[in-house]
C-alpha cells in the first residue's frame, strides 16, 4: 500500500488539531511546515506584552509535540506558494509534493490602509511583537521619568489601544492593572494619574460579538480601572507623535497598539475573498482543488446564519480536525462532510478577578468567569511544563499584585530629544 | 545636614551589593545607573543559551530591587565618561554630579585580537548573546536535517566551545546533555553520533583555577559525555566555516562559542592596566581620585599572593560592599580599610548530577557537589519569583531529562546554500 502524504502548513490551532487527527496512522505520512519552530498560544500574547508571562511559556516547541507521533515530520520554513495542479508546495525555493494539503496560515494585523499604522503602531500577533510592546512600555516609563519636557512626558505616558474587541479589551485591562500595581510602585516620580490609557473603538460599544449586558459590564469595569473609552471614534492616522481621530481630536502618544482587526494571511497565489480570507466548500476544501483544505482564521465559509465563522481559536481547532477527518474519509472513498461548528461560547478577561464568559444562554461575570477563563486557557495551553509555569506565574501575580517579567530586551529610542543644552540630571 | 550623593555605575553583583550597604541611610542619596533595566545573574547564562531556562528568570528588574530602598534611584542609560576633577559622570550626553562614584562596569568577551572571533564566534556575556546562542543551536539542527550536502551537515552539527574555564566547561557539558536527551528525541533523522562537541583549551588541562584532581574529574566526565577535548591547542582564526588551530587543524563548524577569556569593560577615559582592568589602591579607590571606587571584574588589585583577585561573582559582591563601607567610613572621617578577600571556594557544574566544589581544603564531586551548586545558585539569585521559577525548571528538567525552552526567536541563516537546482524535499 502506497503511503499518502498530507502536508499541513501552519502549526497554529488549526494545523495542530489536524496533526492530532492524522497522527499514529501508518498509511499516512504527515509533514508539518511552519516558519517558527514553536506553536504559539496566541490568546495569552497580551500577557507577554504586559510583562505577566515569559515569552517561551506560551510557545511550545513543535518537535516536542511530535515526539510521540512517528508518522509526522516537521519542516521549518516559509512557504512561498503552491502548484495546485501538480500538488506541490514551495518552501524556501524547494518543492514539497503532497497528496493532500491543509493550509492554516492564520491571520495578520489589518491596518485598513490607514496611514502610519504599519510604521508607528505596534501589532500583537507574534511573539516578537509582544516582546516589542513590553520593551516599549518599559522604555516609555524610563524615558518619561528623565525627560523635563512636560509634553513629551505626557505622550510617553499615554498608551492608546485601538480596537475594542477581546484583544483590545484584555490589553487595556492589563495596562490598567500595570499602572495601578506596578508603575505606581516602580517609578516613585511618576504619579499613576499621569499615566493615560485610552481605548478607541469605532463602534458605539466594546466587544461587538458579546451580548449587550456583557458589553456594559466590560465598559463599567474598564472605566472604573481608569481606562478612557473613546467609543464611536475612528482612527484616521497614526504618527510618531500620536493618533488622529475622525472627529479631529489628536491624542499625543508614543505608544499606540493596534488591535483593530485582522485579515487573512494567505499563502501567496491563493484566490482570496472578503478580509483576505480564502473561500472553501462547506467541506473545507478549495472548489478548484479538492485535495487542498483551508482551515482556521484563513478560511472563509459562511455558517447557517450567513455570516462567516469567527476567527477564533475554537473554530480553528474544529476546522483543522474536521479537514483531517475529511481527508481520512477521502482515503476511504467516503463522502466529504460539510463542516459543523460547535459554538462553545466566548470569554474575555478584564483584569484581576474579573472576566466575562458567555456559554449558550448563560452569562457569567466576575470571579467565577475569571476562574473559568484561567481553567480553559490552562487546559488548551500545550505542554505540561508550560501549564505549570503559566499557573505559577498567575498564582504569583495574584498573590503579589506583581507583573514580574519587566525585562527590557531592546530599549526603544523615542523620536526627538529635547533642546541642545545638556540638562543636569538632578 | 547636606545629603551626599553616591552614584553606582553598573547593576551587576558589585553594584547591587554596594547599593545594599548604602540603602536605608537618610544621609545618602544613591543613584544606580545601568544600560539595562535588570540585574543579570551571569552564572546561569549558559542555561539560557542551552534552552534550560527562560531569559527573564535570570534577569531581575532593578526597580523591583529598589522598591523598598527609598534613598536609591535608578537611571537607565549608558555612561560615556567621567570628569574626575569636577566629580561628574556623563550619561547619554547629560552630566550627573556625584560626591562618590562606584564603578562596576564588569568585563566583556576578550578576543585576544584574533581574526574572525568578533565576527563569527558567539560570546556569552549578555542576555542577548545567550538567546543568540540558543537560536543558533536550534537553527543549526533544523538546517542540518534538511541539507543534503554531507559536509554542510557536519559543520552545522559541530559545536566548538573555545576556552576550558568554568563557563566553557559548563557550556560543553550542557551541550552534551542536550545532544543526548533532546536532539536525539527531537530530530529522528539526526543520529546523536553525528553531533560533535569540541572543547578547545590552550592550557594542557581544563579548569586552570581548580586543583589537579578536580581537573581530571571534569575531563573524565566530559569525555564520557562524548565531548572532544582539544587541550594544549590554540585557536588562531575563526571563519564562517570553522575554527583554525595553531597545529594547522581546521574544525569545520558553523557554531563557534567563544569563552576563552574576558577583559575589563572600563568607563571610557579611565586609565587601564593588564587585561583592560583599572588599578586601584588596596582600599579600592583610584589613586588619582579618592572619591572614585572601582569594583568587581573591572578592578585590578593584587592580593597577598601577588596575583589579582579573580573575576568572579563572590569577589565582585565583596568589593562592591567593601567600597560602599569605605564610603561610609569616609563620611564619618574614619580611615579607609584595605580590601580583604574571603575566598569561599569555587564551583562548576558539569552536567546532570555532576559538579565540582572546592571549599578550602575540601573537594566535593558528583551529586553532593551538584546539590550544593544548585543551592548556592538559588541562594544568590535575586528575587523570590526567579528562585521559584528556576527551581521549577530544574526540577522539571531533572525529572524529564528535558531542556524545555527550545523556542527560536530569530532563525539564523547560515552562509551559503547548496547548488542551483532545487532539490525535492523528500
Amino acid at each position: 500500500m502506497q503511503r499518502k502524504r498530507v502536508v499541513v502548513l501552519g502549526a497554529g490551532f488549526a494545523g495542530l488539531h489536524a496533526v492530532r487527527v492524522l497522527s499514529g496512522r501508518p498509511d499516512i505520512e504527515v509533514v508539518l511546515v511552519d516558519r517558527n519552530n514553536y506553536h504559539l498560544f496566541q490568546p495569552l500574547l497580551y500577557q507577554v506584552a504586559t510583562a505577566g508571562l515569559e515569552a517561551p511559556q506560551i510557545a511550545f516547541p513543535i518537535r516536542a509535540y511530535l515526539r510521540r507521533r512517528s508518522n509526522v515530520r516537521f519542516l521549518l520554513g516559509r512557504a512561498e506558494g503552491a502548484d495546485l495542479k501538480d500538488q506541490v508546495l514551495w518552501v524556501e525555493g524547494r518543492p514539497l509534493p503532497y497528496d493532500y494539503l491543509i493550509i492554516g496560515t492564520g491571520s495578520r494585523t489589518h491596518d485598513f490602509g490607514l496611514p502610519g499604522v504599519a510604521q508607528h503602531a505596534l501589532g500583537l500577533k507574534t511573539l516578537d511583537e509582544a516582546m516589542r510592546i513590553r520593551d516599549r512600555i518599559l522604555s516609555a516609563c524610563e524615558e518619561a521619568e528623565r525627560t523635563q519636557d512636560p509634553e513629551r512626558r505626557r505622550a510617553l505616558l499615554t498608551f492608546v489601544v485601538v480596537g475594542g474587541g477581546p484583544t483590545g479589551v484584555e490589553l487595556a485591562g492589563a495596562l490598567g492593572e500595570l499602572r495601578r500595581h506596578v508603575i505606581a510602585r516602580d517609578y516613585p516620580s511618576l504619579h499613576p494619574s499621569e499615566v493615560r490609557i485610552a481605548l478607541v473603538e469605532s463602534a458605539p460599544h466594546l466587544l461587538g460579538t458579546f451580548k449587550p449586558g456583557s458589553r456594559t459590564y466590560a465598559q463599567r469595569f474598564l472605566e472604573r480601572l481608569g481606562v478612557e473609552l473613546r467609543l464611536g471614534e475612528r482612527v484616521v492616522e497614526v504618527t510618531p507623535q500620536g493618533v488622529r481621530l475622525h472627529s479631529g481630536t489628536f491624542i499625543p502618544s508614543h505608544n499606540v497598539i493596534w488591535s483593530a482587526g485582522v485579515s487573512g494571511h494567505p499563502l501567496p497565489g491563493l484566490p482570496t475573498t472578503r478580509g483576505q480570507r480564502v473561500a472553501t466548500t462547506p467541506a473545507l476544501f478549495l472548489p478548484e482543488a479538492p485535495s487542498v483544505y483551508v482551515v482556521g482564521d484563513l478560511n472563509y465559509l459562511e455558517g447557517p446564519d450567513d455570516r462567516p465563522y469567527p476567527q477564533v481559536a475554537p473554530a480553528a481547532m474544529q476546522q483543522g480536525a474536521w479537514a483531517a477527518r475529511n481527508i481520512l474519509r477521502s482515503l476511504r472513498k467516503e463522502p466529504q462532510l460539510p463542516f459543523r461548528y460547535k459554538d462553545k461560547g466566548s470569554m474575555v478577561t478584564l483584569g484581576r478577578s474579573h472576566a466575562i464568559a458567555e456559554v449558550g444562554p448563560l452569562r457569567i461575570y466576575g470571579f467565577p468567569a475569571w476562574g473559568a477563563w484561567l481553567g480553559v486557557h490552562l487546559y488548551y495551553l500545550v505542554g505540561l511544563r508550560n501549564r505549570l509555569m503559566v499557573f505559577s506565574n498567575w498564582a504569583y501575580s495574584y498573590l503579589t499584585y506583581d507583573f514580574a517579567v519587566r525585562v527590557m530586551h531592546h530599549r526603544h529610542s523615542f523620536a526627538e530629544r529635547e533642546g541642545p543644552s545638556p540638562q543636569v540630571l538632578s
